[in-house]
C-alpha cells in the first residue's frame, strides 16, 4: 500500500475544544485493521439525551445503517455511540447483522441502558467481515478511558485516510443561558479509498425535544453536508448525528421558531457548514477549495443541480488545479446538466472577473485573473439569467494526488 | 501549452480504407490554431445522397449543432460536410452565427448547391470567435483536392487531441448488390482539454431515403456512441452524421425490416460500435478498457443508469487504473445510483471471477484474479438479482494521463 498521507495544505488546526455538560468519549485502540493508533470511538450520553440523524441515500448501506435507523425511530433518546474505523462491515450479509448486534448488546449491557439507545458507526474497508470480537475485547478500556475532555481523543479514533483531525464548536445563548455546541466529523471524499465515510458527530447541552433536534439537523445539512462534493461518489456509510444532553436550564423549547432559539439556530447552522468544509479541506489530493455559485436560475433546485453537475465535472476540476480559468468547461457543465439554461442570458465569473456575458466572451483583465487563479480558494459563479433561483456547491479540484490516493492502493 | 499527446497504448492502425461512390474528401491546412497540420475537412456528396444526424444534447451547444438541425429537418439531402478543428465555435454569439452562415453559403456557392444542403461542424477550443475568413481562404484549395481516397486526410483533419486517426469499413450486400460503408470518427473524451467534442461521419453508397436512414442511426448509436463514457463530460459540439449517397442500384428499400437490408442494418450496428470503441481506445489518459456489464436489473433503462453510475465512478475507475480488483467501490456505484437493488440479491464479477455473491463476499481465485486485472480489457458485471433488465457501458480507466492532459492545460 503506497497510499500517501500528505497532510492537505488546506488543513485548519483543531480549535480549543470544550466539554459538554452530559457527554463523555473516548478513543482506544482496538486493532481492527491498524496497528499503533486508536480505531475506536465510544462517547457516552446522559440519561434524557435526545438524538437526531440524517443517513445515507446509498441504496446499498453498511450494516450500521439501519440499525440506526430503526434506533431513532423506536426511541428519542442515545446513550451511546460506538465507532470503529478500519473496517465499514459493508456488503457482509448476515454475518455483518451479527456483528452490529452484538456490538450494541455488549455495551448496552456495559453501560445499563437499553440496546436501541446505542448508535453504531464503522468506517473502513468494504466487503471484510467485521472481526467485531476485537470490539467486543476493548470494549471496558474504551468505558474506563471515557472523560468529558475526550473530544480530540474520539476525533482521532474515527479517522482513516483524513489527514487532520476536524472539529468546530460554538458558545450561545438561549435565553438567558449559556450553552455550548460542539461537533466532529471525518471523511476525506464523499468515500475514500476503501476507506468509507463521512461521518459526523454533534452535542450540545441543550435541552431539545426530538422533533426540534431533527428540523435542525435536516435545516443545517442542506447548506452544509448536503451541498459538498469531492468526487460525486455516495458513500455506503455516510451518517450525521446530533445529541442534546438537556443538561442547561433554559426555558422550555417547543418550536423550532421560538425566539429564544434564534441565535441557538444560527450557530447549528454555522457550525454544520464549517464542519462540512473540514471535510472538503481535507478532500483527497486538494489543492484548491472550490465554491459553485448559480443564480439566475429557473428555481434553486434547478440551481443546485447546475451547481453541482459544474462542481462534479472532472473537466472543470482539473482545470482548477491546472490554475486554468477556463470557463468554457464552465459552459459545457452548465449545458449538460440538461436544466434550463439559454446560451445568450448566461454569464460566467471567476472570483469578481466577469468572464462571459449573456453568451459570449466578455472582455476582462487576463493578468488580474490569473492572479486570482493562483489563490487556495476559487468562486466560480454561473449567473443563467432566467430567473431567481440559486445555489452553492463546494468541491475541491482534482489532481496527481487524488490518482495517488485512489488508484495506487490495493484492497 | 504542455499537453502531452503520447499515442494511446490501446490505439488501433487505421484499417485499408476504400472509397464510397459519391463520395469525395479532402483534407487542408487552414491554419486555424495548429500550424504545419491539416485543420479543414470537406466533404462533397453526390447529387440525391440522403442524410440523417443525430446531435448533442448539451443546451449550450455549438453555431453548427442547430444550423445542422434546421437543415435536416428543411431538406433529407446532403451535398457538402464542412468541418474545421482548432476552434469550436461555442460560445460565441452573435459572431458564431456569422461564420456559420458566411461558411455554408461560401461552401454552396463554389459546389453550386442549396445552401441548406451544406452541414458544418467545429471542434476545438470553446469562446474563441471562429477566425473563419481563414476557412473561407482555404476553400478553393479543399474544393481542389478532392478525392475518391481523400478519407484518411479527411479523418486526419478533424483531430483535436487525438493519438490516432479513426476509421471502420464494412463490405455487405443488400439483395445481391454489393455495397460499401465506411466511417470515420474524432474524439479523446466526451470532450477533451479545450479541444472539445465528439465528430462522426459515416457514409454509404446505398440508396435509403431519409426516414431509414435517421433509424438505421437511432437504433445503432444505442449500443455505440450513446453507451461510451469518457469522463461522464457532454460536449457543446458532438454529432454523428450518416450520408447515402445512392450510387448503388439495389432493389428500393421502404422498412427498417425489408429483408434485403439485414445484412446492411447489422453492418451498420457494428460499424458504429467499432467507431465508437476507437474514441474510448483514445479516451484521454486510457491505459484499460472497461466494459461494464448490468444484468437482472427492474429494466433496461434501470440497467443503463446503474452501469453509467459504475462507468462514470471516479473511485472504480481509479481502482481499475491501479489494477485492483475493487468491487467495494462497484457496491457503491451501484447503491448510489438511486436504481431499484437489493443488497442481498446483488452479485459481481470481475472478468469470469465472481467476486460477491447475493450480498457478501464469495471465495475466489486470488492469484487469476490479480493476473486478469493486468490485462488492457477489463469487464465488470453486476447482477442486479430482480429481473432481466441489462445494459453495457464502454469507459476507460482514470489515470494520471488524464490529470496530464487537463489539468496542465493553459486556455
Amino acid at each position: 500500500m503506497t497510499t500517501p498521507h500528505v497532510r492537505s495544505p488546506l488543513a485548519l488546526s483543531l480549535p480549543k475544544l470544550t466539554s459538554i455538560s452530559g457527554v463523555r468519549m473516548s478513543g482506544v485502540e482496538a486493532n481492527i485493521r491498524y496497528s499503533g493508533r486508536t480505531d475506536l470511538m465510544l462517547v457516552e450520553f446522559a440519561p434524557g439525551t435526545t438524538a437526531a440523524g440524517v443517513f445515507t441515500r446509498n441504496l446499498c448501506p453498511g450494516a450500521p445503517i439501519p440499525w440506526c435507523r430503526q434506533a431513532l425511530e423506536s426511541t428519542p433518546h442515545a446513550r451511546a455511540l460506538l465507532v470503529n474505523s478500519g473496517n465499514a462491515n459493508v456488503f457482509t450479509g448476515r454475518a455483518g447483522e451479527e456483528a452490529v448486534i452484538a456490538c450494541a448488546t455488549e455495551t448496552a449491557e456495559k453501560l445499563g441502558c437499553p440496546v436501541e439507545d446505542v448508535f453504531l458507526a464503522s468506517t473502513g474497508v468494504i466487503g471484510e467481515t467485521l472481526p467485531y470480537q476485537k470490539i467486543l475485547t476493548a470494549l471496558p478500556s474504551a468505558i474506563e478511558a471515557l472523560r468529558e475532555d475526550g473530544w480530540e481523543d474520539g476525533a482521532r479514533a474515527i479517522m482513516t485516510t483524513d489527514t487532520f483531525p476536524k472539529a468546530v464548536r460554538r458558545d450561545v445563548m438561549i435565553g438567558d443561558i449559556p450553552v455550548r455546541i460542539q461537533g466532529i466529523a471525518k471523511g476525506s471524499g464523499m468515500i475514500a479509498p476503501d476507506m468509507a465515510t463521512m461521518l459526523a458527530y454533534v452535542a450540545t447541552d441543550a435541552t431539545l425535544p426530538q422533533n426540534i433536534l431533527q428540523a435542525l439537523l435536516e435545516e443545517g445539512v442542506k447548506t452544509s453536508f448536503n451541498a459538498i462534493t469531492v468526487d460525486s461518489d455516495t458513500s455506503t456509510s455516510d451518517m450525521l448525528m446530533l445529541f442534546a444532553t438537556g443538561q442547561a436550564a433554559h426555558a422550555e423549547i417547543t418550536s423550532l421558531d421560538d425566539s429564544n432559539l434564534v441565535e441557538f439556530r444560527k450557530a447549528m447552522g454555522e457550525l454544520l457548514h464549517e464542519l462540512a468544509m473540514l471535510v472538503i479541506r481535507d478532500g483527497e489530493g486538494i489543492t484548491k477549495l472550490i465554491r459553485v455559485n448559480v443564480q439566475g436560475a429557473h428555481d434553486d433546485e434547478s440551481a443546485r443541480k447546475i451547481a453541482l453537475s459544474i462542481a462534479n465535472s472532472p473537466l472543470v476540476k482539473t482545470a482548477i488545479a491546472g490554475e486554468d480559468a477556463n470557463w468554457g468547461r464552465v459552459v459545457m457543465a452548465v449545458g449538460k446538466s440538461g436544466e434550463p439554461a439559454d446560451r445568450d442570458r448566461l454569464s460566467i465569473a471567476i472570483g469578481d472577473h466577469w468572464v462571459a456575458s449573456k453568451g459570449s466572451v466578455q472582455e476582462h483583465d487576463v493578468e488580474a485573473l490569473d492572479n486570482y487563479m493562483r489563490q487556495q480558494e476559487i468562486t466560480i459563479t454561473a449567473d443563467m439569467g432566467l430567473d431567481s433561483g440559486c445555489a452553492t456547491i463546494w468541491t475541491c479540484d482534482l489532481t496527481h494526488g487524488y490518482i495517488d490516493i485512489n488508484g495506487s492502493y490495493r484492497s
